[in-house]
């Protein structure tokens, strides 16, 4: 069984109208409304999956109620954790005409999500060690809720390896820097989160290899991420799998360093990154070695661009998926990567 | 008991935010959201009057059970009927600043609500005829979803008269035109509502006699809304309460005409008519005589004004309205109210 983590989910709602009517009352076309947070996403990947799954989390209020009869239509294994906050909305105004008061194809509004409290969350700690008896791996995603430490996430970790289970960890900022400390089995960083822990761009211009790479398209240098995900592994993490969108996968593992990729699908990049979490914890959890893994992981995360809605997959995308991904031992030159690298720091401080 | 019928229930969200940025991400400095919808509102009054009643009605989705789980916290007894539908929202914005992206103050986003299939409705019915059995009165509040027809109030009320029990209708246009022929205990229209049943103005300009009305501020010509309730009278319904904001309560009833007032309050209207409604049916079910309902309803609705939000009150505002309150048999000169109508008809067909 996969514990899934899930401190911050929330309820996506999308309006569609004609053209937005500022300062008067509008209806929409059409409404759009399902639960997010990158922790529900991944829940319902797995269970897509068919993976043996526990949701395990924090909801509260209007919101939180509606989250959770949804998952159980949707029939998604969940025993989350009551709060006393609101669990957040996220409220997008997509406009499709381009009228007189039209300021913006997409306007949203972001709650800020609820408060929690040391008795809420020793509460959900409970439950999170007594679903860890029976776990193979535990996923941990998303943001953290207002009132949570920056370590929370380490702590779950620690919890997770004194119980046996090992856990996949995808955040950003300071929780992603924490939890890597503690020691998790995966970290899946995508290129920004990777860049903002390296504390240094990880790409480069596209079309050229001038000294400049300010602004403008990039695409992300191997060889430079490459050897961020090793100073990752040397701070904590077991196995580093960086998520380049149509660069595939790059993975330092116990195993050595992979390339994982899929040929390019158009389509809606939301939810691809949680769909190899997901990907990932399903193969930690059935024993797949790291080059199966990574092809799963690769081809999920495609077959989840090419879906209409983000965040879903089709069973035929993911079995073409499956036989198109290329995975491969990196050959990379760390050399001149650490040579561009101390250049760059140079040029920082100089 | 009081059988509150809320078929078109609603979630009512606001997000306040300092300006809005169109088109890109705004995050709310405050969000207010709740149970809304008419019969919403008479319910949650009817029970912190400390009234014995059951909210029936329909919800579905997302929005639904969280509707249901907060009207549980709050203790508000319901034995709701589940639809497939998702139960509408309604998503106010209402920005403080006047920056440049500003183009009012309030922007709304009204979703439709679901569409009630036949075999949703007979379930609803089932339990509403059962809720009957133990009822004295019922209420019927608010608009009618999509899929149901302009005559459902009247088959319930009809229903509700088969089984003995009173009902206090309070809806708009057709579904009023055909509650009234089914002869309601009481409907309780507003002065907009009363007009478009009237098919005439029944408001008179402010400070002036003039025979032109048609711009300007204007206040209830209370001789024209006897006349037409005495008209709704005489098309099915034995009592009519009009409720003319600051000008209180006109009723026409089977004890004569009445008018209640309280002294005027500042403060936020919204929901002020359902607490009317709420008091009416209390007064029918606990046998409370005319001008004692009356002198209820009118100061529950403005103590509902008094409160700081929408469609709540305190205790003290509505005990201390009670005393304020003045009640008495309407002395109007009817018959030239007839002649002001006769004159007005033959302006429109001249």
């Amino acid at each position: 069984m996969i514990v899934v983590v899930c401190l911050n989910p929330a309820l996506d709602i999308t309006h569609r109208v004609p053209a937005v009517n500022w300062g008067g009352v509008n209806r929409p076309s059409a409404v759009y409304a399902r639960p997010g947070g990158k922790g529900l996403n991944v829940a319902r990947t797995l269970h897509a999956l068919g993976a043996d799954l526990l949701l395990t989390g924090l909801v509260g209020g209007i919101t939180g109620a509606g989250i959770e009869a949804e998952l159980g239509r949707r029939g998604v294994p969940a025993a989350l954790t009551a709060i006393a906050g609101e669990t957040r909305r996220t409220f997008t105004i997509a406009a499709d005409g381009t009228g007189a008061g039209h300021k913006g194809a997409v306007t949203a509004f972001y709650e800020a999500g609820p408060e929690v409290s040391a008795r809420e969350f020793a509460e959900f700690r409970g439950q999170y060690e007594k679903a860890l008896a029976g776990a193979e791996a535990v996923v941990l995603s998303g943001s953290l809720p207002t009132g949570l430490a920056a370590g929370t996430y380490a702590t779950l970790i620690e919890t997770a390896a004194a119980a046996g289970v090992p856990a996949v960890l995808d955040t950003h900022g300071e929780a992603l820097r924490r939890g890597v400390a503690a020691g998790p089995a995966i970290v899946k960083p995508n290129l920004e989160e990777l860049e903002n822990l390296a504390g240094r761009r990880l790409s480069a211009p596209l079309g050229g290899s001038g000294a400049s790479g300010a602004s403008g398209a990039s695409s992300p240098d191997l060889a430079a991420v490459t050897l961020a995900a090793d100073q990752l592994r040397t701070l904590g993490a077991q196995a580093v799998v960086a998520s380049l969108g149509p660069q595939g996968l790059l993975a330092a593992t116990g195993d050595g360093r992979w390339q994982a990729r899929a040929p390019e699908v158009a389509g809606n990049a939301t939810g691809a990154g949680d769909a190899v979490a997901a990907a990932l914890a399903h193969g930690l959890a059935i024993g797949r070695p790291w080059h199966e893994r990574l092809r799963h992981a690769a081809a999920l995360g495609a077959a989840t661009v090419a879906a209409p809605v983000a965040g879903e997959f089709s069973d035929a995308d993911y079995a073409r998926a499956l036989t198109t991904v290329t995975v491969h031992r990196a050959a990379e030159d760390l050399g001149a990567a650490r040579d561009r690298d101390m250049a760059l720091d140079r040029d920082e401080v100089g």
